[in-house]
């Protein structure tokens, strides 16, 4: 199988692009398994046409970088001028120059251009079409995140007990998995009742109630890909109108997982989802896209959104999570994410989708 | 007190600028108090020089902006161009328009550039000088941040023990902070021997073994700003070797700390502690700066490094954090954060520093 490597490379063939140059660090460990956050500092890949590769670090990470990466390892310490070492291995004369245009900051575009001269071309969609098509290794990480996700549902489904409250219950989530070497792709997310109904509300000291629904939304890491999962459950005996908003997004989203299969576009599965919770009345308060691709990244390509021309195919990975925001009353979301089959949709986390009840 | 919008406002009259395009989340936090991550969505502050400023955020963040911030604010849908909607609000005549060049994407520089005329400045330098002093308000949350640090050092030192594991330290600290409602600033790290000696080590399984240092390097957030502390323990009695390699990083952040007050540079407090620990022999492994400001960021202005000719004066915040890590073999850093004050420095943490003894 080519590597991820090879196969920016035949693109930038395609392209007539004789450098790359790299500057989004999930980019970076996408095609040299090297990960790391730069923080403010300088960290690069370059890779040309043909030759060597060379990855740009700041000093810290060298000895890291040495024992996993086999291409030209240059680093450079907090004193030193990032830009003057790089031009110390650039040569200059380039034609055309593929850059990060999603990810490369101003400044940085700057001081590049200060070193090197030629033609810029965007090379981001170009990446964002090469990480689109998940690799068996990536499809591995990827149900493994799932399976840690599910885990980490059932720690929180668990932890449900007179007095508690939603931070309570993170804490119970959080604390084994850190034991377990787990870390989280993004805050835990455990909100009672009304406050479910802000999709960026804060989870609080509030203990938990019967009437109420529990929206958790929580992800993990395993090996740099992420999972990211949503479940709503009822404590005591629901409402009717948390019933309904309930069964309306459950329905959405097991019609839009239903209606994936190679060939559709993304458009049309946003559709599939908003056109039911629309017809029940409350399309207003879906204020939000349907998915979003998942990976290196918790967010990637493709976006599952209204209006999308995307054609799904075979590899792709993406959540599917509608929710209902009724401000001050209730809040369901429901959350997969998984891979476009040749059939269909095999989703990475398998936590019931019934509403479960819980009693305190 | 001049707001923070007024203090950017009389520099963009200084430096002409009639549009100022916040597009750092940080940034926009210390301008509005409105904190939001937009993920891979568009989020600007839009401020001119004359007239109402607007906030551009993803529709799912309006309510809650609506809630804190008093200016415009114009939101849109996943579903929409986001630039189409500045487009519609923006007027097109500009003579000088600030972007944050630090910040700033290639592509939402040439987005914002179809849309806009004028002359382009680097407003990031000026964001940084205003964020350089800290207000009596952040100086409180700094405070309040760095004493979280020392309680979530404790929670950790106690939990010490045989059979334990550096993943096990550090559920110990995270659970109960979590319960708390304190979020971590970055990922806890609790590196034992000689693991320690890599900067970037990554925490284990590893069970806890007398004879050994103990590295915890850990921050929290507190109302959006940031604590960060590291301490090295022993475990059992220390080798010659850890005990030496101590007293040097001790006394080398002693000494920086104590030479730091108004009107000495940045390089000259970096150089205090490095000339201790080159003359001790250990200077090469000393491989970073000795410290960086500290403030809505984890890491931002000012940078504590060798040569760095910035004059130090009250109302700063940086880290102090000296280390040395000899491959295979041991790792300590010590770090504090604090502000520069009339005469001195103030840190905001307050563990002790002799080489404290535990054991299993």
């Amino acid at each position: 199988m080519k590597s991820t490597v090879d196969l920016l490379r035949s693109r930038m063939r395609e392209q007539g692009i004789d450098l790359a140059i790299i500057s989004d660090p999930t980019s970076i460990a996408y095609l040299t398994n090297f990960q790391s956050d730069p923080h403010e500092r300088q960290f690069f890949f370059f890779l040309p046409l043909e030759g060597s590769p060379t990855l740009f670090t700041p000093e810290l990470d060298r000895d890291r970088a040495k024992s996993l990466v086999s291409y030209n390892i240059v680093s450079y310490h907090d004193s030193e001028n990032p830009w003057q070492k790089i031009q110390s291995f650039l040569s200059r004369e380039r034609y055309r120059i593929g850059l990060e245009f999603q990810h490369l900051r101003l400044r940085q575009y700057y001081e590049l251009m200060q070193i090197l001269t030629g033609q810029i071309v965007d090379l981001s969609p170009t990446i964002e079409q090469i990480r689109l098509y998940k690799t068996p290794v990536e499809l591995d990480y990827l149900r493994k995140a799932g399976q840690m996700a599910d885990h980490a549902l059932a720690l929180g489904f668990e932890a449900i007990a007179k007095g508690k409250t939603e931070l309570d219950i993170i804490a119970a989530i959080e604390g084994p998995l850190r034991s377990q070497d787990v870390s989280m792709s993004f805050e835990t997310m455990v909100l009672a009742d009304k406050h479910a109904a802000d999709p960026h509300g804060v989870p609080t000291n509030r203990p938990l109630k019967n009437k109420s629904l529990l929206l958790f939304d929580l992800g993990t890491w395993h090996q740099g890909y992420a999972s990211d999962v949503s479940r709503t459950v009822a404590i005591g005996q629901p409402t009717v109108l948390q019933a309904t908003i309930y069964d309306i997004v459950l329905e959405a989203q097991l019609a839009a997982i239903d209606a994936i299969k190679p060939g559709v576009t993304a458009g049309e599965i946003d559709a599939v989802a908003r056109g039911i919770i629309t017809k029940a009345g409350y399309g207003e308060y879906f204020n939000h896209r349907l998915g979003h691709g998942i990976g290196r990244n918790l967010h990637e390509f493709p976006s599952i959104n209204q209006g999308n021309p995307l054609v799904l195919e075979e590899g792709m990975t993406f959540s599917v999570e509608p929710g209902i925001y009724l401000p001050n009353k209730v809040g369901v979301r429901i959350e997969d994410c998984g891979l476009v089959t040749k059939t269909g949709f095999e989703a990475f986390t398998h936590t019931p989708k019934e509403l479960l009840k819980f009693k305190l």
